[in-house]
Protein backbone atom coordinates (compact mmCIF):
# COMPACT_ATOMS: atom_id res chain seq x y z
CA UNK A 1 0.00 0.00 0.00
CA UNK A 2 1.35 3.42 -0.89
CA UNK A 3 -0.32 5.19 1.85
CA UNK A 4 -3.54 7.15 1.96
CA UNK A 5 -4.17 11.05 2.60
CA UNK A 6 -7.45 11.51 4.38
CA UNK A 7 -8.61 15.18 5.06
CA UNK A 8 -11.46 16.43 8.14
CA UNK A 9 -13.24 19.45 7.03
CA UNK A 10 -16.26 21.07 8.02
CA UNK A 11 -17.22 24.23 10.24
CA UNK A 12 -15.99 25.06 14.34
CA UNK A 13 -17.82 22.79 16.46
CA UNK A 14 -18.50 20.19 13.83
CA UNK A 15 -17.08 17.38 15.58
CA UNK A 16 -13.70 16.74 13.25
CA UNK A 17 -11.04 16.37 16.28
CA UNK A 18 -13.26 13.56 18.31
CA UNK A 19 -13.82 11.38 15.29
CA UNK A 20 -9.83 12.39 14.20
CA UNK A 21 -9.07 10.92 17.38
CA UNK A 22 -11.75 7.59 17.68
CA UNK A 23 -10.62 6.99 13.81
CA UNK A 24 -7.30 6.58 14.31
CA UNK A 25 -7.33 4.25 17.15
CA UNK A 26 -9.83 2.11 15.14
CA UNK A 27 -6.97 2.23 11.87
CA UNK A 28 -4.46 1.29 14.57
CA UNK A 29 -6.21 -1.59 16.22
CA UNK A 30 -6.86 -2.72 12.41
CA UNK A 31 -2.88 -2.64 12.35
CA UNK A 32 -2.50 0.38 10.53
CA UNK A 33 0.13 2.87 10.54
CA UNK A 34 -1.04 5.94 11.47
CA UNK A 35 -0.43 9.87 11.51
CA UNK A 36 -2.89 12.33 12.79
CA UNK A 37 -2.36 15.84 12.33
CA UNK A 38 -3.96 19.25 12.08
CA UNK A 39 -3.74 22.70 10.42
CA UNK A 40 -2.68 24.85 10.84
CA UNK A 41 0.25 23.51 12.87
CA UNK A 42 1.46 20.00 12.64
CA UNK A 43 5.52 21.26 12.37
CA UNK A 44 7.36 22.87 14.60
CA UNK A 45 7.78 26.16 12.01
CA UNK A 46 3.65 25.83 11.27
CA UNK A 47 3.33 26.44 14.79
CA UNK A 48 5.49 29.14 15.24
CA UNK A 49 3.43 30.46 11.78
CA UNK A 50 0.12 29.82 13.63
CA UNK A 51 1.08 31.78 16.65
CA UNK A 52 1.54 34.61 14.51
CA UNK A 53 -2.16 34.24 12.81
CA UNK A 54 -4.02 33.39 15.91
CA UNK A 55 -2.06 36.04 17.98
CA UNK A 56 -4.88 38.92 19.49
CA UNK A 57 -2.69 41.61 19.09
CA UNK A 58 -1.99 41.37 15.59
CA UNK A 59 -5.49 42.86 14.75
CA UNK A 60 -4.19 44.73 11.92
CA UNK A 61 -3.39 41.67 9.72
CA UNK A 62 -4.64 42.04 6.24
CA UNK A 63 -6.63 39.05 4.81
CA UNK A 64 -3.87 38.46 1.70
CA UNK A 65 -0.89 38.60 4.39
CA UNK A 66 -3.72 35.66 6.40
CA UNK A 67 -3.96 33.88 3.52
CA UNK A 68 -0.54 33.69 2.41
CA UNK A 69 0.35 32.77 6.15
CA UNK A 70 -1.89 29.48 5.86
CA UNK A 71 -0.18 28.75 2.57
CA UNK A 72 2.87 28.91 4.14
CA UNK A 73 2.18 26.75 7.13
CA UNK A 74 0.40 24.36 4.46
CA UNK A 75 3.47 24.14 2.66
CA UNK A 76 5.59 23.58 5.48
CA UNK A 77 3.28 21.03 6.71
CA UNK A 78 3.30 18.79 3.75
CA UNK A 79 6.77 19.04 3.25
CA UNK A 80 8.22 17.81 6.43
CA UNK A 81 4.89 15.65 7.59
CA UNK A 82 2.24 14.45 4.86
CA UNK A 83 4.61 13.89 2.23
CA UNK A 84 7.01 11.52 4.05
CA UNK A 85 4.71 10.18 5.78
CA UNK A 86 2.45 9.26 2.66
CA UNK A 87 5.89 7.39 1.16
CA UNK A 88 6.22 5.59 4.02
CA UNK A 89 2.82 4.09 3.38
CA UNK A 90 1.37 5.61 5.99
CA UNK A 91 -2.99 6.38 6.90
CA UNK A 92 -2.72 10.45 7.39
CA UNK A 93 -5.36 11.89 8.92
CA UNK A 94 -5.72 15.34 8.84
CA UNK A 95 -8.44 17.90 9.89
CA UNK A 96 -8.37 20.43 7.39
CA UNK A 97 -6.74 21.54 4.67
CA UNK A 98 -6.83 23.68 1.29
CA UNK A 99 -10.62 23.30 1.07
CA UNK A 100 -10.76 25.26 5.32
CA UNK A 101 -8.61 28.06 2.96
CA UNK A 102 -10.80 28.37 0.22
CA UNK A 103 -13.90 28.70 2.07
CA UNK A 104 -11.94 30.88 4.92
CA UNK A 105 -10.04 32.99 2.80
CA UNK A 106 -11.79 32.47 -0.32
CA UNK A 107 -15.07 33.18 0.14
CA UNK A 108 -15.17 34.27 3.65
CA UNK A 109 -12.64 37.31 3.54
CA UNK A 110 -13.76 37.96 -0.26
CA UNK A 111 -10.30 37.22 -1.69
CA UNK A 112 -12.14 34.60 -4.73
CA UNK A 113 -11.39 31.27 -4.68
CA UNK A 114 -9.23 31.01 -7.80
CA UNK A 115 -6.40 33.28 -6.16
CA UNK A 116 -6.15 31.47 -2.86
CA UNK A 117 -6.20 28.36 -4.85
CA UNK A 118 -3.19 29.18 -6.95
CA UNK A 119 -1.06 30.06 -3.71
CA UNK A 120 -2.42 26.60 -2.56
CA UNK A 121 -1.43 24.59 -5.27
CA UNK A 122 2.05 26.57 -4.89
CA UNK A 123 2.17 25.43 -1.30
CA UNK A 124 1.02 21.91 -1.70
CA UNK A 125 3.35 20.82 -4.89
CA UNK A 126 1.11 18.46 -5.87
CA UNK A 127 0.04 16.77 -2.51
CA UNK A 128 -3.61 16.24 -2.94
CA UNK A 129 -5.97 14.18 -0.50
CA UNK A 130 -6.88 10.97 -1.59
CA UNK A 131 -10.59 11.62 0.19
CA UNK A 132 -12.34 14.20 2.34
CA UNK A 133 -14.75 14.07 4.57
CA UNK A 134 -16.49 16.72 5.11
CA UNK A 135 -18.86 17.03 8.51
CA UNK A 136 -21.99 18.72 7.81
CA UNK A 137 -23.86 20.38 10.25
CA UNK A 138 -25.48 24.02 10.35
CA UNK A 139 -23.25 27.11 11.58
CA UNK A 140 -25.82 27.44 14.61
CA UNK A 141 -25.53 24.40 15.72
CA UNK A 142 -21.77 23.61 15.46
CA UNK A 143 -20.98 27.07 17.61
CA UNK A 144 -22.77 26.09 19.87
CA UNK A 145 -21.43 23.53 20.69
CA UNK A 146 -18.00 25.33 20.57
CA UNK A 147 -19.10 27.64 22.97
CA UNK A 148 -19.64 25.67 25.52
CA UNK A 149 -16.15 24.05 25.90
CA UNK A 150 -13.94 27.40 25.33
CA UNK A 151 -13.99 31.41 24.59
CA UNK A 152 -12.44 30.92 21.40
CA UNK A 153 -9.33 32.74 19.60
CA UNK A 154 -9.71 35.78 17.51
CA UNK A 155 -11.29 33.55 14.34
CA UNK A 156 -13.31 31.74 16.69
CA UNK A 157 -14.79 35.56 17.88
CA UNK A 158 -15.93 36.11 14.79
CA UNK A 159 -19.65 37.21 13.71
CA UNK A 160 -21.87 34.21 12.96
CA UNK A 161 -23.21 35.78 10.22
CA UNK A 162 -19.68 35.29 8.82
CA UNK A 163 -19.93 31.82 9.61
CA UNK A 164 -22.83 31.28 8.18
CA UNK A 165 -21.26 32.48 5.00
CA UNK A 166 -18.05 30.14 5.40
CA UNK A 167 -21.35 27.20 5.68
CA UNK A 168 -22.97 28.27 2.29
CA UNK A 169 -19.09 28.79 0.85
CA UNK A 170 -18.67 24.94 1.77
CA UNK A 171 -21.56 23.57 0.08
CA UNK A 172 -20.86 25.23 -3.18
CA UNK A 173 -17.00 24.11 -3.14
CA UNK A 174 -18.88 20.51 -2.71
CA UNK A 175 -21.11 21.26 -5.89
CA UNK A 176 -17.72 22.47 -7.55
CA UNK A 177 -15.35 19.17 -6.70
CA UNK A 178 -18.09 16.63 -7.09
CA UNK A 179 -17.52 12.84 -5.90
CA UNK A 180 -14.33 13.97 -4.30
CA UNK A 181 -15.41 15.04 -0.80
CA UNK A 182 -17.72 13.03 0.86
CA UNK A 183 -20.38 14.36 3.05
CA UNK A 184 -20.82 13.21 7.05
CA UNK A 185 -24.17 14.12 8.89
CA UNK A 186 -22.50 15.65 11.90
CA UNK A 187 -25.88 16.78 13.32
CA UNK A 188 -25.87 13.15 15.08
CA UNK A 189 -24.06 11.55 18.08
CA UNK A 190 -20.21 11.22 17.63
CA UNK A 191 -20.43 7.48 17.67
CA UNK A 192 -23.10 7.78 14.52
CA UNK A 193 -20.40 10.04 12.91
CA UNK A 194 -17.72 7.99 13.49
CA UNK A 195 -19.41 4.85 12.37
CA UNK A 196 -20.22 6.74 9.23
CA UNK A 197 -16.62 7.76 8.65
CA UNK A 198 -15.47 4.30 8.94
CA UNK A 199 -18.23 2.82 6.57
CA UNK A 200 -16.13 4.97 4.31
CA UNK A 201 -12.84 4.75 5.03
CA UNK A 202 -12.93 0.57 5.46
CA UNK A 203 -14.68 0.97 1.84
CA UNK A 204 -11.61 2.83 0.57
CA UNK A 205 -8.98 0.34 2.29
CA UNK A 206 -10.67 -2.49 0.55
CA UNK A 207 -10.72 -1.06 -2.73
CA UNK A 208 -6.68 -0.25 -2.00
CA UNK A 209 -6.11 -3.87 -1.20
CA UNK A 210 -8.41 -4.83 -4.19
CA UNK A 211 -6.03 -2.90 -6.40
CA UNK B 1 2.20 65.07 -5.65
CA UNK B 2 0.66 61.71 -5.09
CA UNK B 3 4.01 60.25 -3.69
CA UNK B 4 6.96 58.05 -4.84
CA UNK B 5 7.80 54.49 -4.03
CA UNK B 6 11.62 53.60 -4.49
CA UNK B 7 12.89 50.69 -3.89
CA UNK B 8 16.75 49.60 -3.69
CA UNK B 9 17.73 45.96 -4.58
CA UNK B 10 21.02 44.01 -5.13
CA UNK B 11 23.58 41.90 -3.79
CA UNK B 12 24.26 41.71 -0.13
CA UNK B 13 26.94 44.69 0.59
CA UNK B 14 26.47 46.45 -2.04
CA UNK B 15 25.77 49.85 0.26
CA UNK B 16 21.67 49.67 0.14
CA UNK B 17 21.27 50.46 3.43
CA UNK B 18 23.36 53.53 3.87
CA UNK B 19 22.55 54.97 0.22
CA UNK B 20 18.63 54.66 1.79
CA UNK B 21 20.22 56.19 4.94
CA UNK B 22 21.95 59.09 2.43
CA UNK B 23 19.07 59.72 0.40
CA UNK B 24 16.57 59.76 3.12
CA UNK B 25 18.31 63.22 4.48
CA UNK B 26 18.64 64.66 1.16
CA UNK B 27 15.15 64.56 0.26
CA UNK B 28 14.32 65.69 3.73
CA UNK B 29 16.24 68.70 3.84
CA UNK B 30 14.70 69.27 0.25
CA UNK B 31 11.36 69.63 2.26
CA UNK B 32 9.84 66.08 0.86
CA UNK B 33 8.07 63.38 3.90
CA UNK B 34 10.41 60.42 3.74
CA UNK B 35 9.13 57.01 4.86
CA UNK B 36 12.29 54.69 5.26
CA UNK B 37 11.75 51.08 5.30
CA UNK B 38 13.12 47.23 4.60
CA UNK B 39 12.42 44.09 3.32
CA UNK B 40 11.23 41.62 4.90
CA UNK B 41 10.40 43.33 7.61
CA UNK B 42 8.83 47.01 8.18
CA UNK B 43 5.71 45.98 10.45
CA UNK B 44 5.55 44.03 13.59
CA UNK B 45 3.79 41.44 12.15
CA UNK B 46 6.44 41.22 9.29
CA UNK B 47 9.70 41.26 11.64
CA UNK B 48 7.32 38.71 13.25
CA UNK B 49 7.41 36.86 10.21
CA UNK B 50 11.27 37.79 9.71
CA UNK B 51 12.30 36.05 12.98
CA UNK B 52 10.45 32.85 11.35
CA UNK B 53 12.71 32.70 8.19
CA UNK B 54 15.96 34.25 9.68
CA UNK B 55 15.80 31.54 12.90
CA UNK B 56 18.96 29.99 12.40
CA UNK B 57 16.89 26.52 14.09
CA UNK B 58 14.89 26.37 11.34
CA UNK B 59 17.20 24.83 8.88
CA UNK B 60 14.08 22.30 7.85
CA UNK B 61 11.98 24.82 6.25
CA UNK B 62 11.50 24.24 2.29
CA UNK B 63 12.04 26.50 -0.06
CA UNK B 64 8.26 26.75 -0.93
CA UNK B 65 7.39 27.71 2.52
CA UNK B 66 10.26 30.34 2.81
CA UNK B 67 8.92 31.51 -0.34
CA UNK B 68 5.29 32.37 0.85
CA UNK B 69 6.69 33.88 4.48
CA UNK B 70 8.49 36.48 2.68
CA UNK B 71 5.07 36.72 0.23
CA UNK B 72 3.16 37.06 3.51
CA UNK B 73 5.56 39.55 5.48
CA UNK B 74 5.25 41.65 1.85
CA UNK B 75 1.58 41.94 1.67
CA UNK B 76 1.21 43.12 5.51
CA UNK B 77 4.32 45.42 4.78
CA UNK B 78 2.53 46.81 1.72
CA UNK B 79 -1.03 46.77 3.54
CA UNK B 80 -0.05 48.62 6.55
CA UNK B 81 2.78 50.79 5.49
CA UNK B 82 3.48 51.21 2.26
CA UNK B 83 -0.18 51.93 0.30
CA UNK B 84 -1.19 54.35 2.94
CA UNK B 85 2.22 56.20 3.04
CA UNK B 86 1.99 56.23 -0.76
CA UNK B 87 -2.04 58.02 -0.43
CA UNK B 88 -0.62 60.91 1.64
CA UNK B 89 2.21 61.79 -0.98
CA UNK B 90 5.37 60.82 0.71
CA UNK B 91 8.60 59.06 -0.90
CA UNK B 92 9.21 55.80 0.37
CA UNK B 93 12.59 54.28 0.12
CA UNK B 94 12.72 50.44 0.31
CA UNK B 95 15.09 48.49 0.83
CA UNK B 96 14.44 44.85 -1.08
CA UNK B 97 10.89 44.67 -2.94
CA UNK B 98 9.22 42.02 -5.37
CA UNK B 99 12.91 41.61 -7.07
CA UNK B 100 14.57 40.29 -4.69
CA UNK B 101 12.01 37.14 -4.15
CA UNK B 102 12.13 36.36 -7.88
CA UNK B 103 15.82 36.44 -7.58
CA UNK B 104 16.75 34.47 -4.30
CA UNK B 105 13.58 32.53 -4.50
CA UNK B 106 12.59 31.99 -8.24
CA UNK B 107 15.96 31.78 -9.29
CA UNK B 108 18.68 31.07 -6.32
CA UNK B 109 16.08 28.36 -5.04
CA UNK B 110 14.45 27.13 -8.42
CA UNK B 111 10.84 27.52 -7.50
CA UNK B 112 10.60 29.64 -10.99
CA UNK B 113 9.62 33.28 -11.46
CA UNK B 114 6.57 32.97 -12.76
CA UNK B 115 5.44 31.32 -9.38
CA UNK B 116 7.05 33.27 -7.27
CA UNK B 117 6.17 36.60 -8.96
CA UNK B 118 1.93 34.80 -9.49
CA UNK B 119 2.40 34.97 -5.12
CA UNK B 120 3.98 38.11 -5.10
CA UNK B 121 0.99 39.66 -7.31
CA UNK B 122 -1.14 38.25 -5.14
CA UNK B 123 0.51 39.56 -1.70
CA UNK B 124 1.41 43.38 -3.16
CA UNK B 125 -2.44 43.59 -5.09
CA UNK B 126 -0.95 46.51 -7.51
CA UNK B 127 1.58 48.56 -5.34
CA UNK B 128 4.09 48.62 -7.79
CA UNK B 129 7.56 50.62 -7.15
CA UNK B 130 7.58 53.80 -9.72
CA UNK B 131 11.40 52.99 -9.91
CA UNK B 132 13.92 50.56 -8.95
CA UNK B 133 17.31 51.38 -8.33
CA UNK B 134 19.72 48.33 -9.00
CA UNK B 135 23.19 48.15 -6.93
CA UNK B 136 25.80 46.37 -8.98
CA UNK B 137 28.32 44.69 -7.93
CA UNK B 138 29.67 41.70 -7.99
CA UNK B 139 29.33 39.12 -5.25
CA UNK B 140 33.28 38.16 -4.15
CA UNK B 141 33.04 42.10 -4.08
CA UNK B 142 29.64 42.68 -2.10
CA UNK B 143 30.19 39.64 0.24
CA UNK B 144 33.72 40.59 1.53
CA UNK B 145 32.31 43.80 2.33
CA UNK B 146 29.15 42.36 4.27
CA UNK B 147 31.97 39.80 6.28
CA UNK B 148 34.20 42.44 7.40
CA UNK B 149 31.14 43.82 9.21
CA UNK B 150 28.83 40.76 10.53
CA UNK B 151 29.31 36.50 10.67
CA UNK B 152 25.98 36.75 9.02
CA UNK B 153 22.12 35.18 9.48
CA UNK B 154 21.61 31.44 7.84
CA UNK B 155 20.90 33.30 4.43
CA UNK B 156 24.28 34.97 4.61
CA UNK B 157 26.21 31.92 5.61
CA UNK B 158 24.74 30.22 2.06
CA UNK B 159 27.99 29.49 0.00
CA UNK B 160 29.63 31.65 -2.57
CA UNK B 161 28.24 29.66 -5.60
CA UNK B 162 24.43 30.72 -4.95
CA UNK B 163 25.26 34.17 -4.33
CA UNK B 164 27.02 34.38 -7.89
CA UNK B 165 23.29 32.30 -9.28
CA UNK B 166 21.47 35.22 -7.47
CA UNK B 167 23.90 37.55 -9.29
CA UNK B 168 22.99 36.39 -12.57
CA UNK B 169 19.61 36.31 -11.92
CA UNK B 170 19.85 39.80 -11.47
CA UNK B 171 21.02 40.41 -14.71
CA UNK B 172 18.93 38.29 -16.54
CA UNK B 173 16.04 40.46 -14.62
CA UNK B 174 17.19 43.60 -15.54
CA UNK B 175 17.20 42.76 -19.18
CA UNK B 176 13.74 41.31 -18.91
CA UNK B 177 12.27 44.44 -17.05
CA UNK B 178 14.18 46.99 -19.15
CA UNK B 179 13.61 50.37 -18.69
CA UNK B 180 11.64 49.83 -15.18
CA UNK B 181 15.24 49.49 -13.73
CA UNK B 182 18.01 51.61 -13.17
CA UNK B 183 21.10 50.57 -13.10
CA UNK B 184 23.27 52.41 -10.13
CA UNK B 185 27.43 51.01 -10.45
CA UNK B 186 27.94 50.02 -6.87
CA UNK B 187 31.51 48.79 -7.08
CA UNK B 188 32.43 52.72 -6.76
CA UNK B 189 32.86 54.83 -3.62
CA UNK B 190 28.90 55.02 -1.03
CA UNK B 191 29.64 59.21 -2.01
CA UNK B 192 29.72 58.47 -5.84
CA UNK B 193 27.22 55.61 -5.54
CA UNK B 194 25.10 58.12 -3.36
CA UNK B 195 25.19 60.97 -6.64
CA UNK B 196 24.05 58.55 -8.80
CA UNK B 197 21.23 57.50 -7.18
CA UNK B 198 20.33 61.53 -6.24
CA UNK B 199 20.59 62.08 -9.96
CA UNK B 200 17.94 59.56 -10.51
CA UNK B 201 15.85 60.70 -8.36
CA UNK B 202 16.14 64.22 -8.81
CA UNK B 203 15.00 63.64 -12.52
CA UNK B 204 12.13 62.02 -11.20
CA UNK B 205 11.21 64.58 -8.83
CA UNK B 206 11.33 67.33 -11.77
CA UNK B 207 9.13 64.99 -14.09
CA UNK B 208 6.84 64.43 -11.77
CA UNK B 209 6.64 68.33 -10.74
CA UNK B 210 6.09 68.95 -14.77
CA UNK B 211 3.45 67.05 -14.92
Amino acid sequence: MKGLFITLEGPDGSGKSTVARLLADYLREKGYDVLTTREPGGTKISEDIRNIILDTKNTNMSYVTEALLYAASRAQHVYQKIKPAKEEGKIIICERFVLSSLVYQGIGRGLGIENVKAINDFAIQGVEPDVTLFFDIPPEVGLKRKNRRDRGDRLEREKLEFHKQVYEGYLSLIKLYEGKIILIDATKTKEDIFQQSIRIIDDLLEKSREE
